[in-house]
């Protein structure tokens, strides 16, 4: 029972996986600079289910007869190389990354799976974009250490627009070689869904911006 | 339905479930210096499963109605020290890591399991002890890499003399530490146990340098 997936789907699907894998390792890394215990399993467990997420995302991509590896490959250089350009320095830095960078790959990747023609693909792709608690986790505790230390917010807020700068050019590099995916994220491509897309990650950027107290 | 659990089994719970906690974050790490994406997913496969297994210790011991981070707190110092102790300087540390060093606590763990009174408690710990491929994986990596490249095999050798070195080191301080969970290991503590102990662990290590290709 393989679905016979067209090559747009393909590049969501590897991009993803490849995203959720890298996402996963990172989030590891990260909780290893957690303060506590209990803030150290809190990402853990979010590395776990990001890891989850590919090992689904792998299998879906095996019943459809296609190598996972292959599939991922086109997008290796470009996650790759914004993890190594947005390494946070410390445990906030992690979690606004893990807040604000996975939250608005994920509005990109939401926006693309809409297009998605077979459903259960759609369906596997939404799940694995399900948050999970990762938002409620991370603004309650950077919110906590600005309060305690008001001059944070100013240097996270400055990471934030940094982690999103350097979103942007490792998205246009992958939009530029990507024809297909492309499409499938703006609709079509005409001005309006193109507008309406860019409208909509900036209004979701700047909630996520607002929960957390900082200057978008 | 909440098991009532003796202190050695909250011991032995608590230095399990922090095991497996460290155990997956430095799988995690070690998947950063695999040589290729397979190895990489096959590494973050098993931080995966260990931290599936540590979630399922910590909801066990909440169902105990004991608090999981405080039953971990006896063996953090001990397991921080030994992993500081032992960071892997390549991939193939850390594979002989993850088999030789992770296979020997297992074995510790396993002997401790067998006195456990509590049924329940006794099957969780041992289906968290389960291999799941983990060993074929080092294995047939190291003895491929000997294979081409002799000289590392006298490198490695030295490597799992070190580890184990380091494990022996800390599990002494734990043992004069935690009079509870030494009872357990030893079956009551008389010298014919000790001794069978001792030389249970011994022959189980050094099947896995044979297996491994390299010298005891």
């Amino acid at each position: 029972m393989t679905a016979s997936l067209d090559a747009a789907t393909l590049d969501l699907l590897g991009v993803l996986a490849y995203g959720e894998l890298t996402a996963s390792e990172r989030l590891a890394k990260d909780a290893q600079l957690a303060p506590t215990i209990e803030d150290k399993i809190a990402l853990g467990t979010m590395a776990h289910q990001e890891f989850g997420h590919f090992l689904q995302l792998r299998q879906h991509l095996l019943e459809a007869g296609v190598d996972p590896v292959e599939t991922m490959r086109p997008f290796i250089s470009a996650l790759d190389s914004f993890h190594e350009a947005t390494q946070p320095s410390d445990w906030y830095e992690g979690l606004i990354k893990a807040y604000v960078g996975d939250g608005m790959a994920a509005d990109f990747y939401r926006e693309a799976a809409e297009h998605v023609k077979d459903e259960q693909t759609r369906t596997l792709i939404q799940s694995a974009l399900a948050d999970a608690g990762k938002s409620d986790f991370a603004v309650q505790r950077v919110r906590e250490a600005i309060a305690a230390e008001p001059a944070l917010g100013g240097r996270l807020a400055l990471w934030a627009r940094r982690l999103v700068g350097e979103a942007i050019l490792q998205a246009q590099q992958v939009a530029v070689e990507r024809d297909a995916l492309l499409e499938l994220l703006v609709g079509g491509g005409d001005l309006a869904g193109i507008t309406r897309l860019f409208s909509s990650i900036t209004d979701q950027h700047s909630q996520r911006m607002q929960a957390l107290g900082l200057q978008a």
